[in-house]
């Protein structure tokens, strides 16, 4: 499925590109570079395969994805330094692997299972786990933590290509209209700080609730 | 076996529940509850079924687990403020959670492996993996390194569950004995604060030593 | 083949023994011992198993890689307080443990897939995933995050070995000479802090880039 792959190898670059600006953020050495590229193009798919026992996982059954996360780590330790703001440059990286991602994960666990709940979430697991990953090997604060909405654009986008599915549109259209969907919902509360009600604070005020 | 499919989806629930609880102390939207829940929820059993390599993991199998951890995370986030101290109702229903899975992580060890050692084991990992990823996640302090017995518990209770399995029991007898041996365990260590003597104190009084 | 076995079971028990001394920095009970012991143990070989796709992984099919861990973990409980610093001896367990994983990692990837780039990829990640974990459950900034070189004395490791291998040395050889190579850089970088060149710092200074 050429279109499919065409996301993987976007989501894997563009996730393994954020892990390497992580990296720099944190002035690691080119190793750290090319380890955190890695982990971060890598992860996410990674668990998609191993849930579903689809393994040997992809990036041992084709190690381009390898040169492809070490090329992006590369490529960020020579240029990286160059940048305005890393960070505002991670999180839109992101944004796009996120939502080449869900797409794809949710694809792989809907041919796998045939289950749309499975595939909704394989897909938002895909797309979030990388930059969860990167997040806790980095030592960053984790972007789930952060008030703008993350999981919710993987979550709809996987939905939205799931359903277009169903109802029996050609893998093209459902793959672009569920990328543009995400990138459209992370993309919107990047830009405008778009976010979802909190739960409610509780009247919970002990010390141990503080912990 | 009906019995074990009652405390895995017991297991499943509770544990989801106290991921939404961490969700509401960090005070995340509906999506971030429902993602914690499900981390939660299932991530002790997936941890569990990956390393016993009985892949699609159960959530892929039988998704129905995926609706009981959305269900169980909608409910907290509707009723958690409701609370006086959700920190004390999460660590209760962890309890519960601990006490159902070491059982049901050890009965499927036993099954796959037949090995006593492996059992135990996969036992003590379904109950606290995913208390512990559920830490890591949402940035708590973990639940490894609080004084209270923890992990023993879990440990008691597949160890009770699989010597009884071995001496002849019937599933339900031995079911039950593990799981209130190990909710005894963690209850007692949650409600009289007992503990195990801990490694003495060292000499290593230098620089690298505080670090 | 022995020799491979021999290098398991000594990253095994070595990695415990460092996740036991993590345990005794942080005064955990013996079951934190024995739990931190067996996580870093054998986390590194079960991340390497599970993405081979060669499950259920190696210590549910040996349980003895228990025992190791079991007893690494014990005779830590015991003695540890003894040492002048815990944490000098932790990194330097690491380091032998590392030298003797990488090549076991190579190993196996090689042997699973035939495939030098997978091979290095794995023997570098089964050597450092279970000290990352150690550092991640126990809270200690990552092993990843510090200045010396530590990823990189396993990617030499792994690549000299199967370098080695390719051009058709016998496994003994290979082995000592993967194994040596990685203690020799990892070493290195302890006794005299080699370190490789970090990426420019960026002109990045807006506030979100400090975050």
């Amino acid at each position: 499925m050429p279109i499919l792959e065409i996301l993987d190898y976007a989501g894997v670059a563009v996730f393994a590109a954020t892990g390497a600006l992580s990296a720099s953020r944190k002035q690691l050495d080119i190793i750290g570079y090319l380890f955190l590229a890695s982990v971060t193009g890598i992860g996410g798919g990674t668990m998609r395969d191993v849930v579903l026992g689809a393994t040997p996982v992809f990036w041992v059954r084709n190690p381009a994805y390898l040169i492809v996360c070490a090329s992006a780590g590369l490529l960020m330790f020579l240029t990286a330094h160059r940048f305005e703001s890393r960070y505002r440059m991670l999180v839109w990286l992101d944004a796009v692997g996120l939502s080449a991602y869900c797409v794809m994960g949710a694809a792989k666990g809907l041919a796998a299972t045939g289950s749309p709940t499975v595939a909704v979430v394989t897909g938002m697991l895909t797309a979030t786990f990388g930059g969860i990953l990167r997040d806790l090997l980095a030592g960053e604060p984790s972007v789930l933590l952060r008030p703008e909405i993350y999981v919710t654009a993987a979550l709809v986008g996987a939905s939205v290509f799931v359903c277009a599915t169903i109802v029996g549109m050609p893998l093209a259209a459902t793959s672009a209209l569920g990328v543009v969907t995400a990138f459209a919902v992370r993309g919107g509360a990047l830009r405008y700080g778009w976010t979802l009600p909190t739960g409610k604070a509780g009247p919970g005020r002990d010390p141990s609730d503080v912990m």
